[in-house]
């Protein structure tokens, strides 16, 4: 929010003990904490998780743009199985952008009443929420405004009531559009969202993936001036050229992406310099952090 | 996130005597509970309170689209005299839009160095927060992942920790750019929030203000590819034509808008629907939300 590029901290650190000695004398220059982003350039190797090219899927668009998706095969896997043999089968091939809902998501699929592929099920149950186990979800360890308590299954967003757990609405997530009852939605319609985290969708619908890259290419699109933000004129819509599965790409094309382990010492201190900013700009830390404002960092896998 | 237009309830209600008399004939047509539309568009004219024009301003662009701001006045008093002072000596005539970082900000404003016209004050003091007064402010009743208690000073959204009150970084709120120290914004350089609310901004930045009407077309535009977003061409930057104060418009072109007072009652049914969905697209109700989701609503003053 800085006037100029100046404002994130370029000035680094420092261990408690050079802090102390530098504070004995005095010192003129201030010490920061290490920015989150400074953190997460020294993660080791081992921090990082590798996602399986099966559940990374490379949307491209009609205007050669391009955004990139992971499914959430582990936690919603009948609804991440429908969409990967949509995609094998080319139904996203000639999808469209249908809706851009300003605050709130932008949406894709095919027009209402196309005949879904062979081996797709036709009436997936809801997967909305699991039962609740300690020892697989990681704690936020910061209040939640809808839940309990807040954290992490596996690397995705998520909330518990202490006896079920589930998937939260962040930005950025994908969901699976549906009609009234729970089981209409085939993975067909597929929306992300835009806005301020619509929390009220929790357990409601079933989030299937989120975005990894191009979320630019989704945001930035004019907004739909018909009920709901859908585009008025099927010309406004934007039209898909393709959609792959990384895993089947020749491997020179294949996009590999990481994600960081929730359980490892760099999250948390990434965690810790999110809740607590600190650095030139900042005057008062937060001392707490939304899990929308938390999701946990994805990245290009470095050569 | 219905596949068609069908998802917002059409199905009206109802009072408990008539759910009572529906429920003992075993009705085939469910009842829903008011969607929170349905209970803004029956509010009296009492609910709603008028924004002053000396509060209203109108930006227009070089492309022919504008946005339409509210200044907080009441509560960020200089930063707000600052900005009508900017607009009345045409600062904002010959600004651009700069900077646009997906799930974060778009920010506006002038080159640095640009000298401030006369009158402006060139340091204004932090207007960050406020004494906390009980009887000033409106609690939202839910949980707040970042504060104490979240609620409403005035018609704004806000935050307390029961000593200090502020308004918080929500979608569509204005910010005070500055750089490190906190004096140095002006209000010639603005900023709104286009994301996830970043909350560890509250209480770092003044909020001035907030977008009535036109998000739209700051939304939409493409993100910047420079560092936080910034244009890195000149020739990418939105050019504006010009900027006024609704108060200084003829009566003809004056824009009125209102805001629904959050101690009337239509406000605490509302937010009573929007924390607990009904209708026949919701199967569980949240029974929270959060203050960035329960923005207090505004309108164009009706005829």
């Amino acid at each position: 929010m800085g006037k100029s590029l100046k404002i994130l901290g370029k000035l680094s650190i420092v261990s408690i003990g050079l802090l102390l000695s530098v504070a004995a004398q005095k010192p003129k220059e201030p010490v920061y904490p290490k920015a989150p982003s400074e953190i997460l350039a020294e993660a080791p190797k081992s921090a990082w998780l590798e996602i399986s090219p099966e559940n990374i899927v490379i949307f491209t668009l009609k205007d050669g743009t391009s955004f990139t998706i992971e499914l959430a095969s582990e936690f919603t896997p009948i609804h991440a199985s429908n969409v990967r043999k949509l995609v094998r089968a080319g139904w996203f091939d000639s999808a469209a952008i249908v809706r851009v809902q300003d605050n709130y998501v932008v949406q894709w699929g095919r027009p209402e009443g196309t005949p879904i592929p062979d081996g797709i099920v036709a009436k997936p149950p809801a997967e909305y929420d699991w039962q609740f186990r300690a020892n697989k979800f990681t704690p936020l360890g910061f209040r939640d405004a809808y839940a309990r308590q807040a954290g992490y299954l596996g690397t995705w967003p998520a909330a518990t009531n202490n006896t079920k757990a589930w998937l939260t609405h962040c930005y950025g997530m994908i969901g699976v559009g549906r009609d009234m009852a729970p089981d209409t939605g085939t993975g067909g319609e597929l929306y992300t969202v835009i806005g301020h985290a619509p929390r009220h969708l929790d357990r409601n619908i079933t989030l299937v993936g989120r975005v990894l890259s191009g979320m630019e290419n989704l945001t930035a699109r004019p907004r739909g001036t018909g009920q709901l933000g859908f585009y008025e004129n099927p010309n406004q819509q934007i039209g898909f050229s393709s959609a792959k599965i990384a895993a089947d790409l020749p491997a020179a094309e294949k996009p590999k992406y990481q994600a960081l382990n929730p359980k490892s010492t760099t999250f948390r201190s990434w965690l810790h310099a999110k809740a607590n900013r600190g650095g030139p700009f900042f005057i008062l830390p937060a001392r707490a952090i939304d899990i929308c404002n938390a999701q946990v960092p994805t990245r290009l896998t470095p050569n």
